[in-house]
């Protein structure tokens, strides 16, 4: 409480002088903004812009970010209302379907409305609130599915899209190696153009996200390369994984993953150096001006960038190694997923995964960081509870309908061509492998290196783990007042975040406020 | 922000004597409580609980209060794991019946981990977050009833308990009207002892109950005697709703709905009198005070009286209009809802709706008075939200399955006796009736009254509407002091509530404090 006495008896000095005097919270727009650019002539709004980084939302957006639960309510109720009217329909199935649509779409319609916000609130909170309820129906799919057998799994599937549920063919990346192949004189570089597919587009917008969501390079570079050895490692299960080393490590870590990383570092840096200036867009006189602020409202509305620091304390190693895995596990559920299920790669339900994959990341990892970093907050956040759901669930669902082939023993390195060959024909769910003899080559050639590497990973961690945490544990260490520091900027980034709701947020601007008015006294010192 | 800034300056002055430097939010027990008591012996539990009314929860039992995520998130996971390694089973009925009550309790569970609270807390605040989650799974189910065919959503039921589906018969209360009955002299009063069933200790624990909801005992009486009216009204539709005259009025209204109303009414009192005084358990010394603790645990803990004033604005007036309109259908819905999907009174199912509309009944009302005295509450409570869409579902159904029942028109006071008969007759749908004669008979009888008794209570209605809004408009109105003085009101009530989450209540608190204070100070002036 000292702490809040001194900020206090420090505000009320400024207070003294009536800089504070009209209230904040109520959209009054005639209210000067409580730095020294209030003196500025109300359209000096570019000059305005690049003196600071001045949080503020005057509140003439209100309209857009209110939910409107009684105009949902009446929307529903008309639905309904029709339903209610409509002569009945004796057909059962029929019935049940358009039943259950209707209870989802109503879930979802109630979920908007009423859920209360997360962590994310840019362009519009309803779309991560949206986000949200999807991964509760998606979650709970799964857990449907979970109690079908797999064949049922696989005809249920037909009910989103009759193509589905059918055996299917994967495509194996392996095979001829050669970049320059001397016995197609004609075209000499295809198998290089082969592989060029959907998914290299898919690799870079993918890990230029990921990078938005992880917000730190080394983390990156850690799954990314990681991802690669799984590859190396699974590819005696699904033939996909099978790919040729340049392929592997030029076009995929380096080429793709290294350049969606480059551009997720810039755009990282490019959000966290930006102006938040959040003034309603009416209040706005030029249209330049309307326009970049229309923009704006696409990029997010506080950022927080995350140092994860993953050496600070035995429980945050731990729990930064479980992050990595259980990225890395959500990667490996979207391969398995498909081929337990019979999904082909590029089919819709696929891409529509990946693309709800991506909001439902980047809120768990926000809260997740939140969670380990905020000394105040000690929830658990609720999308990072889904998301670990999720995964699990999927996880589940894999071992339960692709038990033949996660369960494919790893092939021994002693053991010769042959009976490794066997092996993989064992498996009985699995599709025709389109050309298991290369795929089969190539894993028995890379399996003892694989060994090595992963046995070599372990003693490293585990070595690293000794030495930083119990042997000298003075290395990394960080102060007593780095909990103070961060206590201060969580909840700094707390009042920013709960200004969108006015009838909760009085206080905690004014805190923001007098904190920020604070520092700059304490910079003047 | 004038006002805060007064608040701010009184507050310094006391925050110079050094009384509030201790951090309240981190369960600090050495923490001396902020008034003149805290210089009384740590022992003398007794004597400061009667000194004065003070809001504190020390934080001792915060383990109570946490919502224990990443457990429920293991017990699940564990349990779908169980599914997952037991060998799939072909069925696809059954697979699909437990499929829906994995995902079903995987909702439930979900929803009651991770949901945020509502205005209650007592005794726990996860038992209300599973009454909302309820609220939710039933508003789906009525949906994907809706969607069904009669006879289907009939059938359907037989899904919860087999006896269900069946047509039944109605028991009708109305026949032999006579108190003392000469005909049968070897127990003459035995009208009154067949009248006394199940129902008479439902009214009265069901009135005492609601007047706990409403909180004012003009509305409860109001709706009580309006439903006794409906009754009157409807009863040529449902023969369960025909009734003696002494049934109605002496029995239901007076003696079952009044002793209930009078029992809620001391309840209120107690509940509005009583010291909440919110210290930990393992901080109370005595063990008669560890007992009145956890006997505390199950009252409020905040509460707050609902002055309705109905009369202070015209929004108001209609607001308390609608509250009694929704009110008084979801007490008919109870029994059309039963005549038409064939459940019998008695039955289980009733009895779970019904325990289970109260407690969303009293989040609702709760949060609609909220939302109409709080200026500072801009949104429309979710469960309000829900209640209204479970009432608005439950009436369609009963409109799209009961179209037969509903439709009977109300029989003409002019036509004769014959001809109502035949009118009751032609209903299709409903069940046979246990005596149509008598119960017509009454109808009939009483019908030229209530035309007469609606068209008076409309005219009423309307003219005293005219009179004291727009022709008298100075009488019962508001001074603009109302307003601030509900906000500060609220303000406190939010600050108790958020108390319970420590890491966003910091200074909701201070200012709780702040204010008690500056009121003393305002009376000692």
């Amino acid at each position: 409480m000292k702490r809040k006495e001194e900020v206090m008896s420090e505000v009320d000095g400024v207070l003294g002088d009536g800089e504070l005097s009209c209230d904040v919270s109520h959209g009054d727009s005639s209210c000067p903004e409580l730095t020294p650019i209030a003196s500025a002539p109300v359209h000096d709004w570019e000059a305005e812009k690049t003196t600071e980084t001045d949080f503020f939302d005057d509140g003439t957006m209100t309209y857009f970010w209110r939910a409107h639960t009684l105009t949902a309510l009446v929307f529903m109720i008309c639905f309904l209302l029709y339903e209610a009217l409509t002569p009945p329909d004796e057909d059962m199935v029929d019935n049940t379907k358009r039943g259950l649509v209707a209870s989802v779409s109503a879930f979802i319609l109630l979920g908007v409305t009423v859920t209360p916000d997360g962590p994310f609130k840019r362009p519009h909170p309803a779309i991560w609130r949206f986000t949200f309820i999807i991964s509760i129906v998606y979650e709970l799919s799964l857990i449907f599915m979970l109690y079908q057998s797999a064949s049922g799994a696989r005809q249920l599937l037909k009910h989103i899209d009759p193509k589905l549920g059918e055996p299917m063919e994967e495509k194996d990346y392996g095979g001829n190696c050669r970049l320059y192949d001397h016995e197609s004189p004609e075209d000499p570089y295809h198998n290089i153009w082969d592989k060029l597919d959907l998914f290299v587009p898919l690799h870079f917008f993918g890990w230029w996200m990921k990078t938005l969501l992880l917000r730190d390079w080394w983390l990156c570079w850690v799954i990314s390369v990681m991802f690669e050895i799984l590859e190396y490692t699974l590819e005696h299960q699904l033939p996909n994984f099978s790919e040729c080393w340049w392929d592997h490590w030029i076009m995929d870590a380096l080429l793709c993953n290294g350049l969606g990383i480059y551009c997720g570092l810039q755009s990282l840096k490019y959000f966290s150096m930006k102006t938040y200036h959040w003034r309603g867009l009416w209040n706005i006189p030029t249209y330049r001006g309307k326009l970049r602020r229309i923009m704006a409202q696409f990029g997010p509305y506080v950022w927080v960038d995350y140092d994860w620091k993953p050496l600070s304390s035995l429980g945050r190693w731990f729990s930064m190694l479980g992050i990595i895995a259980i990225f890395l596990l959500a990667e490996l559920n979207t391969f398995y997923l498909k081929f337990v299920l019979w999904v082909e790669p590029g089919h819709w339900a696929n891409l529509v995964r990946l693309t709800f994959i991506l909001p439902w990341g980047a809120v768990a990892l926000r809260e997740v960081f939140q969670f380990l970093d905020d000394p105040d907050c000690m929830k658990f956040g609720r999308q990072s509870w889904l998301f670990l759901a999720i995964v699990t669930t999927e996880l589940l669902i894999v071992v339960k309908f692709g038990w033949e082939t996660v369960t494919i023993p790893f092939p021994s390195t002693t053991i010769n061509f042959s009976t490794s060959m066997s092996t993989i024909h064992l498996s009985p769910v699995g599709p025709q492998h389109n050309s298991p003899q290369s795929s089969t080559n190539t894993s028995t050639h890379n399996l003892s290196h694989v060994v090595t590497l992963w046995m070599t990973i372990f003693i490293i961690l585990v070595l690293w783990t000794l030495w930083n945490f119990y042997i000298d544990p003075h290395t990394f260490k960080v102060d007593s007042e780095d909990v103070e520091r961060r206590r201060e900027h969580w909840s700094q980034v707390r009042a920013i975040e709960t200004k969108l709701s006015p009838s909760e947020s009085r206080l905690f601007i004014s805190e923001f406020f007098f904190d920020k008015i604070l520092q700059k006294e304490t910079k003047k010192d």
